[in-house]
């Protein structure tokens, strides 16, 4: 693959890349940690989206729709998900911290990893069975032992990376405290599994205080992370932190790698589109004696009756693809990703997640009954929060827009009016839909098919469309007043909207 | 993310890269098509393995095993698997060639490339409908649809890509001949499709003439391939083809991006190891009303049943992700992938794919049936062809080492014996167990066990080993030839091996 017959100039450069490290690490079975870290995300994601089955794959009949334990279950199963999908998450971050600390990786370490990922496999059980047997402590056991050995393994390829300094980042095995670097690393390391190795011991003979300390693992990151973020905001410090002096403290308030996030982002879209196609194939190809028996040999009548699904899917997939395409233009616009914007990254995925029960919902109803109204109204609201929290990211980067976005991007940017209608499309489209049901819902699964139907297009004239109102705008104030010729920020934009002149 | 406080170089390199990407191109909105390919190749890498999912859910009791039509159904289910990883894997080969012409992308194309990969998520769904009812043309005349759709959609990206000439890979872009590259381009894409509008014509009269005019769609550019890598093996045409040629006429025989045979090899392994969690998580968690019956409370002593599935579990995923290692491995010493060896790995990865059937069937047998040793035999058997075609893509990169291979793995590199090694140990352990199996049937399912747990601490020692033996080979030759101080290839290396001074 070498230079001038390679069209493409990213795989060229990646082409470039791998040839260069196997090259170079051969000797010494040295490799750039690139190709397993993507391996990592992939399975992470999975992982965290695995949850969500349990949920969808309950049969609730309208007779049980009143039993109270099925809506406890159901409501347990929601709980469940949404817990792993937080706790996966966590695990995600530690691994991409870490990391970033070990640059490169040989043998010993792909394997280790491999050991750690196994490790965090078994967390989605032992939290079910938790949640299955909240007063039964070996599920919280389960749990603390897998935290444990999740730490072991982590602390193990920290030490084994310090052993052989030419595998960690290049500013580490530069710098002069090294020993000093990892004392603190392994500290940090080593926080999480030593409070769950004493909530283990609880659990043995009092295990409330396991769950505290349970929660005090799972949520500490998040609730520092908050709360760090509201003392920033209140104080109004507005100049990036020093961040070259952050890297080497391992601070928990350092940027995370935005290819990794990219790359988690996309398993997550990638695994909840195809769960869909995958319940398809198993559920939906008619059995052959039932289609002699109950429709005379017509398969195409019995494929008539599961058309629902076939139109759930088409919407459910659209609308995972076009969140997924707002996700990925969002982020060619973002160059760094802050904590703040992960957590909201975490939490529209979580949403993302939950999508297949949308679709589970929308599958399964029959006509004109109050199930009908109520499943609409469920799927618009999870699009909704899906959607509303990419938009989260995004305004939440234009508050540090020097830091974290492209210049295009920032107010007054070229592309900062096309990008916001983008990223609006979807809470506008589900709110509307959503106010709709509430006034017509005689015809609610007629507005929703509508809505999914309509915001493809809608995103392919998008461009056209803010060009017109843009164009529009422009003229208006070139009569007004003349000379001015930015594009305008948006009414709706933001109060705060400075009147910049575009960069160029 | 900007240079200095970035810690990882790989990292740091892409991160400029986008940052770059998004900067240039956020005036029109064009944008490497980068992460675009990754998410496709996600999505298809998950669309390809998700019909093994009907196979292992099946249930056989052993009443059921001698049922005639039970075996069909199973044979059946297996086929569609085998046939859709093959369509699917040349869909997704026809998605490779198609954006190493279209070099970047915008709205539109990505919007297209979702709409391309909404089809191909239906292959799988219209090929089981052809399966499950052969007499039926309905089955394939959705899926010659479905080609029909994706064939289409491809044609209007080419067609678009040629309207905004920017978008093209820089050749093609640059080329004086850009008019003949569409039309001939389009000829290539279109080919398929139109065999199958005749097919879908056929459909509705005479059936059997869609099946054969299919089958030649699919099988065409496996079978030509075979066919002209023979035709060269038997020529002896060992000097590489002039490549730049043979990329503007677009030839079936270029070779496939390397990135993105891993993207797509990384996928398939991450969700097969998933796969088995998902079924864990779901299956497994005992219902407390059952554990309070039958178990008298005791949460432990129900786990306890389900303790083979488990141990499966684990010997599944460590397969799963040493195959992954192996595999990884291997291609840190590629430097371009020619179409046989695209071949033999996808022939691997559909018997990756089928590790999910032999962790139920491992996990599923009663102690000492014949249903046992079937399972363990069965196991052995797919874990063997997995790793044997690794092996065979070595061995044919071996072939053409000057092109195929970096110099450290070539013959007499300093990485040759140890690769060597590490790609021959699966097919070694799993053909020894199959084989002592035999001998020792009433213990098969311990030296299964056995295996699994050995080869994780084979592959940790494997460096050292080979150290070892080489250091004692080379000790050997220095007493007989004092001088010559290359490693020595091994004995069973192949008889061909030229005896070549080390590079370095």
């Amino acid at each position: 693959m070498s230079g001038p017959q390679t069209p493409e100039p990213a795989l060229d450069r990646q082409g470039d890349c791998s040839t260069g490290s196997g090259d170079e690490g051969a000797a010494d079975g040295i490799q750039h940690s690139h190709r397993m870290l993507s391996f990592s995300d992939a399975l992470l994601s999975i992982i965290a989206t695995v949850m969500i089955l349990p949920v969808t794959h309950m049969e609730i009949t309208p007779e049980q729709k009143s039993d109270k334990s099925v809506q406890n279950l159901l409501a347990t199963r929601i709980a469940v998900y949404l817990m792993t999908f937080l706790i996966v998450t966590v695990a995600w971050a530690a691994h991409t911290r870490l990391f970033q600390i070990v640059g490169k990786i040989d043998d010993t370490l792909a394997l280790l990893n491999l050991a750690c990922m196994m490790t965090i496999t078994f967390l989605p059980f032992t939290f079910s069975l938790m949640v299955t047997f909240p007063e039964v402590p070996l599920g919280i056991f389960l749990f603390c032992v897998c935290v444990i050995a999740i730490g072991a393994i982590q602390a193990l390829i920290v030490v084994y990376a310090f052993h052989f300094p030419h595998l960690l980042s290049p500013q580490i095995e530069d710098s002069a405290h090294r020993a000093l670097h990892r004392r603190h690393i392994l500290g940090i390391i080593l926080q999480g599994p030593t409070l769950c190795l004493a909530a283990a011991c609880f659990s043995l003979f009092f295990y409330p205080a396991s769950y505290l300390l349970m929660a005090t693992v799972v949520f500490l990151p998040y609730v520092s992370k908050a709360a760090g973020w509201c003392r920033d905001r209140l104080a109004g410090s507005r100049e990036p932190p020093a961040h070259s002096l952050e890297f080497f403290t391992f601070d928990l308030h350092e940027p995370l790698s935005k290819e990794r996030v990219e790359a988690f982002s996309d398993g997550v879209y990638a695994i909840v589109a195809t769960l869909l196609i995958l319940d398809i194939c198993e559920d939906n190809v008619p059995d052959p004696k039932e289609v002699k028996a109950k429709f005379g040999g017509s398969l195409v009548a019995a494929l008539g009756t599961s058309g629902p699904q076939f139109l759930a899917y088409f919407g459910s997939f659209v609308t995972v693809g076009l969140l997924w395409f707002a996700h990925h233009s969002l982020f060619l616009h973002i160059r760094k990703v802050t904590r703040p914007m992960g957590l909201l990254n975490t939490l529209s995925l979580a949403f993302v997640g939950g999508l297949p029960l949308a679709y589970q919902q929308t599958s399964a109803f029959e006509k004109q009954s109050p199930r009908e109204l109520e499943s609409v109204r469920v799927s618009c609201a999870i699009i909704f929060f899906a959607s509303i929290f990419q938009f989260a990211i995004w305004t939440t980067a234009l508050l540090q827009e020097g830091e974290t976005l492209q210049p295009s991007a920032r107010f007054g940017g070229r592309e900062h009016a096309f990008m916001f209608a983008k990223l609006a499309l979807y809470p506008c489209a589900s709110l509307l839909a959503f106010a709709s049901t509430c006034i017509l819902s005689r015809f609610s699964t007629a507005i929703f098919h509508i809505m999914q139907i309509a915001v493809p297009f809608a995103f392919l004239l998008l461009r056209l469309l803010v060009r017109l109102a843009l164009a529009a705008l422009r003229a208006l104030r070139g009569l007004t007043r003349p000379g001015r010729t930015q594009p305008a920020p948006r009414a709706m934009d933001d109060a705060r909207a400075p009147l910049l002149p575009a960069p160029c």
